[in-house]
């Protein structure tokens, strides 16, 4: 199958649907952001949607209510709403048609489905209950806790899914965090991440939370092995301090070597675990278990919202339908996401996990190599930082860079000073609202230095404050758009079979490590890059 | 001047170039590294360049001895290296021709230019002696602060060029914080971002470093009197904790304000203003003056390896040279930067701004817009982490990325455990080796989910251990790596007027808001985008 380039690159769904050929008609002559008399009220106040608290204002992005009603026919016809219920009621979205894959239902909503009565299938109902079960199951474990007072600070042990989502949405609330209690995270098997956080612990008092699906991830045991000697050295009992979250039957799930276990199901992708123990457990310890269930409230009540059929109401696949008007037919190659909050300075990076990992794929669900781009690039820092760093590019560079811009009315901490005027938060906002406006209209004067050529799409999601609740709305209003930008291009979002070549050649350089530590072992042989190998080695 | 997009958009240097026209050939067939025996020993043996303690790999690059010398040429043909020295010498490097611009020397080599016989010209002789005495006076001040102890913490409060560095640099050496030392961060004007710091400090034994070049940057004084108005609060003298470092001459050069007042100059641009006072004040409280003086000499040492004619030993160059093959001869539209070095995590965003906002530029040093590829999106996270998060989509997506990854064979703590055969340092090393093999060499299985194509490129900086030492030649490869670029190209890399019409219409903004606040002070007028701008405001 070296030939698979050729053979299967045929034509795919997404290149099939009517209203993709209407899309490529339509974005030969966009419109022009930059001409006079193109930002008006009208527009801006026709131009947004709106839901769970949020505003999505995207009358700078380039769309016109034609293009609009064309990707609206291609979520249709892409039968995208139908793929997202289907998603939420627990059918098998995670496959390739005649491979081998993952095969598994999708139900990470499943982790927040606990308000109202759910219209779900039996199956989403039978994971919800599972996950509310272990979400009591947190309740009681932190209510002994909160009894014993025996500790205040937590390590967490993971990495990839097992670590952004956590450490963003724990960074995110930092003004919640509960007086005394400390949160600390080891992701890297780079020894000095572990050394750095052990420096700054209280063993005594501290719960190590070890979390990773199949059990047997190589960095978070390696790192669970380094924190374990270190508690060893210290005269303390690891089996008193040691949680795992992992699936039921992985050689995590132990009694014997965890004072409490947690679980997770295979239905549950881990860039999409946030919500479940992965993050509850930290989340929950840190600002109470109220704090966490407010957020999967606010996850749920916008997962609601992305089975709305007026675009007007679904913020995920409004975004989602614009994402794709930007990346596939206008040609833009990456996205910048920019919170203007500083509390969602990890934030995203966690996004680009769930975005890149989910939708940096070559092969649609028929198991043909796709004929059209899949997932962008995603990258980001906080603004009002980013605009003294690489919005010079944004605005001034080659490389156009489609903006999401997310802002928030209020301040969490509301220790805010009127200087010259206005208030911090106020300045915060207008750099926001001017940054779309400036990308959007340019400048053309007479100086060429001083020429921005506007023309550049952002889109403002706008919420009042970044509260536990929002937050959650906001997690979830990406996780959908994610997954309705994957069921539009007919990809699966789900896997992540990427990332299996790059751990199988370090196995690789890892045994022969071992065998020159070891020389009596015998040595196992290496067909690929063999020579290769032997010579990166000899750098080490 | 609406029509400069045509006008100006002519034949620029870099276009007519033969190098150019040769390697447009060349890239027509470039080699393909998935290709059985296309990574040999022999190759990996010869494509790399070394010093000041690096390696450079690039033998994972999709590059030839043909493309090398093609690329040799191009820099010879745009007079790359003269235009490296007539920087370090001073020379005014910073303009345009025929239109206002900043019209200044590049000298922040000369921040670092203290180690042996400078054979430099007059002009940046005459500015290494200035920042000597800035450094001297530093030493002095920190001597003190010693001797009276009665300082233990710093809040540094600086964006851009005043963060970026200094936040990315102090974590990179955080292993050598002194004992009781504490350094916090406030850059962002959203409040929170003061307010979670304030909360954590002890402003009684606080020196606070305000950071801005102009001396009136909006958000740096916005937090500056956030924290003076705190300081008051407390019952303590701001003019006993505040230093500043700014120009001479600005409204932040006033003793009668701060304790001590450091400079630099216009000379300096702010991205590159780490090895200044900028980061010298922090960097040399936090670690000791020692530490910092090491980061200058590496730094130095690097400039100085940046003049040198043979390729081999020109890192800088030659990547800057790679980085050009990349992304205007085989189109790779972004670039992603990997430390395996958790102590790294946070060089990329700096780099990100270095990068970013020195060739995100769409104007040739002729002032006629380019008819070529400027500066790359540039982003990155530590590996491994970025293995389990997006690598997925540079392995499997459609959007190739090359990847720069930076490791070194020594840990920072030395706090390492063997684990199943391997320490940690070693697991690190293998995963960066395994990941440029896998993404060159790909990976062709009956399963085209397993299907990985291969032939994506990536390159390997390897040093001995992350020290003041090798993060100032780290810090200096880089910088000179994007000056190349930047030469090469024929912009200019050193001004930043993509960031003055955001500003300008935050300001138009911020105006209309106090107007709100105070009715009866005069309204002034808002002809672009004035009915847009009401409208946004109505949202606040």
């Amino acid at each position: 199958m070296t030939n698979i380039k050729e053979e299967v690159r045929s034509h795919s769904l997404f290149r099939a649907y009517p209203a993709t050929k209407k899309l490529e008609e339509l974005a030969r002559h966009p419109i022009d952001l930059s001409l006079p008399d193109q930002l008006t009220p009208e527009r801006l106040a026709t131009y947004y949607a709106e839901s769970c608290g949020y505003r999505l204002l995207y009358g700078t992005e380039k769309v016109t209510e034609e293009v609009i009603q064309a990707l609206n026919q291609l979520a249709q016809e892409a039968h995208a709403l139908e793929k997202m219920r289907r998603m939420q009621d627990g059918e098998v979205m995670n496959y390739i048609e005649n491979y081998p894959c993952e095969n598994r239902p999708v139900l990470h909503t499943a982790t927040r489905d606990f308000f109202g009565q759910s219209r779900r299938a039996p199956q989403a109902q039978e994971a919800g209950k599972l996950a509310r079960l272990e979400a009591e199951k947190l309740k009681s474990f932190l209510a002994k806790v909160e009894l014993e007072k025996n500790f205040d600070e937590i390590i967490m042990v993971g990495i990839g899914g097992s670590d952004l989502g956590p450490r963003a949405h724990y960074h995110a609330l930092e003004y919640l965090l509960k007086p005394g209690r400390k949160i600390h995270f080891i992701s890297n098997v780079d020894p000095d991440d572990a050394a750095a956080v052990l420096k700054k612990v209280n063993l005594k008092r501290t719960l190590v939370v070890a979390i990773s699906k199949s059990g047997t991830t190589l960095e978070t045991a390696t790192n669970e092995e380094l924190v374990r000697a270190k508690f060893k050295a210290a005269g303390l009992s690891p089996r008193e301090h040691f949680i795992s979250v992992t699936m039921p039957g992985t050689p995590m799930d132990n009694r014997d070597n965890y004072l409490e276990t947690f679980h997770m199901w295979d239905w549950i992708g881990g860039r999409y675990s946030t919500t479940s123990m992965v993050g509850g457990v930290m989340l929950a310890f840190a600002f109470g278990f109220d704090v966490y269930w407010e957020l999967l409230r606010g996850a749920h009540d916008m997962d609601q919202a992305a089975l709305e059929t007026d675009l007007k109401k679904n913020l995920s696949l409004l975004s989602a339908l614009i994402g794709i008007w930007n990346h596939n037919f206008l040609g833009y190659p990456t996205l910048a996401i920019i919170p203007y909050a500083q509390a969602l300075h990890r934030f995203p990076a966690h996004l680009q996990q769930v975005d890149m990992e989910s939708n940096g794929k070559s092969l649609t669900q028929q198991a043909q190599l796709v004929d059209f781009q899949t997932g962008p690039v995603l990258w980001g820092e906080p603004g009002t930082n980013g605009q003294h760093s690489f919005f010079q590019l944004i605005h001034q560079g080659t490389a156009g860079v489609p903006v999401l811009m997310i802002g928030f009315k209020k301040s969490q901490y509301g220790e805010d000073l009127e200087w010259e005027g206005t208030t911090s938060q106020e300045k915060l906002l207008a750099n926001l609202f001017a940054q779309s406006l400036a990308l959007a209209t340019g400048q053309h004067p007479d100086n060429p230095n001083q020429y921005f050529s506007g023309n550049r799409p952002t889109e403002i999601l706008l919420g009042e404050k970044l509260t536990p609740y929002s937050l959650g709305v906001l997690l979830s209003f990406y996780e959908n758009r994610v997954a309705f930008q994957g069921f539009i291009w007919g990809i699966n979002s789900f896997d992540q079979e990427g990332v299996q070549l790059g751990k199988k050649l370090a196995n690789k350089i890892i045994e022969r490590l071992v065998a020159q530590h070891h020389p009596t072992e015998e040595k196992s042989s290496y067909p690929l890059g063999d020579a290769y190998l032997k010579h990166l080695e000899s750098l080490c």
